[in-house]
């Protein structure tokens, strides 16, 4: 591929890239580029939003460019000093080595381990020492770094910000010199650390890395950031079944997302689908059935995709319909069970509803709905049904 | 001594103590207590601004207390990282070496060795190491560090603050710590740092030291505190006689101010002198000899002092006076030269009297005047001249 043909491939789904034409100058060089992603010591359970940046990295690998998946194990040995963060417990080097093998496991899944370097910023910062840390923490002012848009809020909200949190982005930017990165890629989120890199680079007289932004993933409720705790996450070591039912959960519009930033097919391919969707010649759940066995195979294999895949069709399609169909009705994309059952005339109010759920007496397709949040989708449910008597399905 | 009496000796020209209760309660416990006051590694050429503490070291010594003297050679030997401050330069080990010999030298004309600790911060700090350091930096927030006095000013007319400057305090605060001081003095400009070992020590579970500030002594034009760069100090490597002399050209009040904070003398005895010189029964200038001899003494010894004050005598009283004085005058405790030339019509106007001292032209008590901001004091000196036949003398 050509040095244009190679931006306009690693372009794809990025937010921003500071800047093109440095990164386009550093291609024309045709030497390999050194590409670096951080990676946080504590959470190696990484779901699909994670993955966004591992295959941007292995985009870049595919071309040829090594890639250095950076663990940032030094902070993450000291914990969070302020004793006020749960997200920021302190690992001993047993536990990061641990989540070490745990993420090789798992990033090895995408990524190639022959062009892959594991690193550890504990390698450097250890030697760093106090007088290291000190020199390094003049290189920034105090006004610069309140004007990091997350700082500036909770300064002037009066959040206790600690004075370890203005450290941060310099041991970040430090990474980057000792790791003489070209590259640096990282959610939108990071946008400031990875430019604090770039200044650093910059004031030892290296050339700075191109910093490469990616988007936050949403999760399957389509609205936030995917995310364990809001349980919108498909996580890579979830069972294969699990995996593939959750992405056939998205909606259609989120399912072009996914495809753009998770799929390993070219962009044209997907594309000439979207179109083909567009023009009614193909069914999106088609699609979205096609993404998720590619994503299961990804992480399980190609056997375990079928097998989800017919367990999925079994499991929301096929199941047996009561004989005795009642009503039929057009259901939106997706909702809110209790209040599918009060269009349905099946509930007199949605905490009826809720009071049918709780009582077990509610099934979607013969399986009984005990959440009662429960969310009913169009592409993936056909039948509900309360109590022996009340039966709907989908026209 | 009494620990009541033992406080009420220590409060001597002290501004603040916090607090004073704590201090008697640890006076209370009858144990020797651990004074420390920090120096700067990169200055040794004390003056007698410095002494003010040291005065205050020994008087704690003389009760028994132990003291440090702790020299800050870990920023030291850093220098300034932003390279912005000429004051921080970065000095070799060996330079810190050189410059407590130094210290040592000068301190000991004031502290007894036996019971003097000189120690050095770097001693803990390296062992620190990075992890240490960010650990420290998180004890603290960034909103609290900017409610210091020059933070806040800094901050507000936008000037850079370098983040290693936050770490300052931390680091001297860090050293009470690992010192378990009991004590430490400081100047009124330290108010904010001392506080910060009080927290430091209260969150380790450590009795907090007591924080004793000195005033930051004035130099001999009375108005802008001692240093050296508006040469209004008095260095304590001076020789015998610039001492004497710089001493003797303070004026009557900041007499008493120098009295109170540098000499040896119980104040009981230096009250009753100046009620002696408000009745008029003694002549403020055999006090201000007294004190002078006595600053001498303390630096280069008792027969360096007299020979001093014979030569001040000398040199500016009993210089032989011109026959044919044409004026009397009473001047202020001090004038500008170039004015009272005005006053004494020896000159037409301001630019014509510094023409005159220009060329060498106006004598003080015999000596060619050649600074035109040369101030005429009337306790030293007797006979101004200009030319062969312009002569003034003081009534």
């Amino acid at each position: 591929m050509s040095p244009e043909e190679q931006l306009e491939h690693l372009k794809r789904g990025a937010v921003e890239i500071i800047s093109e034409e440095e990164l386009l100058r550093k291609l024309r060089k045709g030497t390999p580029l050194r590409v670096k992603a951080g990676f946080d010591p504590t959470a190696p359970d990484l779901h699909l939003g994670h993955t966004v940046l591992i295959q941007k990295m292995k985009q870049f690998q595919e071309l040829g460019h090594p890639v250095i998946f950076l663990i940032g194990d030094f902070t993450g040995m000291i914990g969070d000093p302020s004793g006020k963060s749960e997200m920021r417990k302190q690992l001993s080097r047993d536990e990061v080595l641990e989540n070490a093998t745990t993420y090789k496991e798992q990033i090895f899944k995408i990524l190639d381990p022959e062009t892959t370097v594991v690193d550890f910023n504990s390698r450097w910062m250890e030697r760093l020492g106090a007088a290291g840390l000190l020199d390094l923490s003049g290189k920034y002012t105090v006004a610069r770094m309140l004007e990091r848009d997350d700082f500036k809020k909770r300064y002037h909200a009066r959040e206790p910000i600690g004075i370890h949190e203005f450290m941060y982005p310099l041991i970040q930017g430090y990474d980057s010199v000792m790791l003489e990165a070209d590259v640096e890629l990282g959610g939108t989120d990071q946008k400031f650390n990875l430019l604090v890199g770039r200044e650093l680079q910059r004031e030892v007289g290296m050339e700075p890395q191109v910093v490469c932004m990616m988007p936050l993933l949403e999760g399957t409720d389509g609205v936030h950031k995917m995310s364990k705790s809001l349980d919108n996450h498909i996580g890579i070591a979830a069972a294969p079944e699990e995996m593939f039912g959750r992405t056939m959960s998205i909606s259609d519009d989120l399912m072009w997302r996914y495809a753009e930033l998770l799929s390993d097919r070219p962009m044209e391919e997907i594309d000439r689908e979207k179109s083909a969707v567009a023009a009614g010649s193909v069914h999106p759940m088609n699609v979205k059935k096609a993404l998720a066995a590619e994503i299961v195979a990804r992480f399980h294999g190609a056997e375990a995709a079928r097998s989800a895949q017919a367990y999925f069709e079994t499991r929301h399609q096929r199941r047996d319909i009561p004989r005795d169909i009642r009503k039929s009705f057009s259901p939106p994309e997706r909702i809110w069970v209790c209040q599918l059952l009060l269009d349905l005339d099946f509930a007199r109010s949605r905490s009826d509803a809720r009071r049918l759920v709780a009582q077990r007496a509610v099934r979607v397709d013969g399986a009984v709905v005990d959440d009662p949040n429960f969310e009913f989708h169009r592409d993936l449910h056909r039948v509900v049904e309360v109590g022996k008597n009340r039966i709907a399905q989908v026209k």
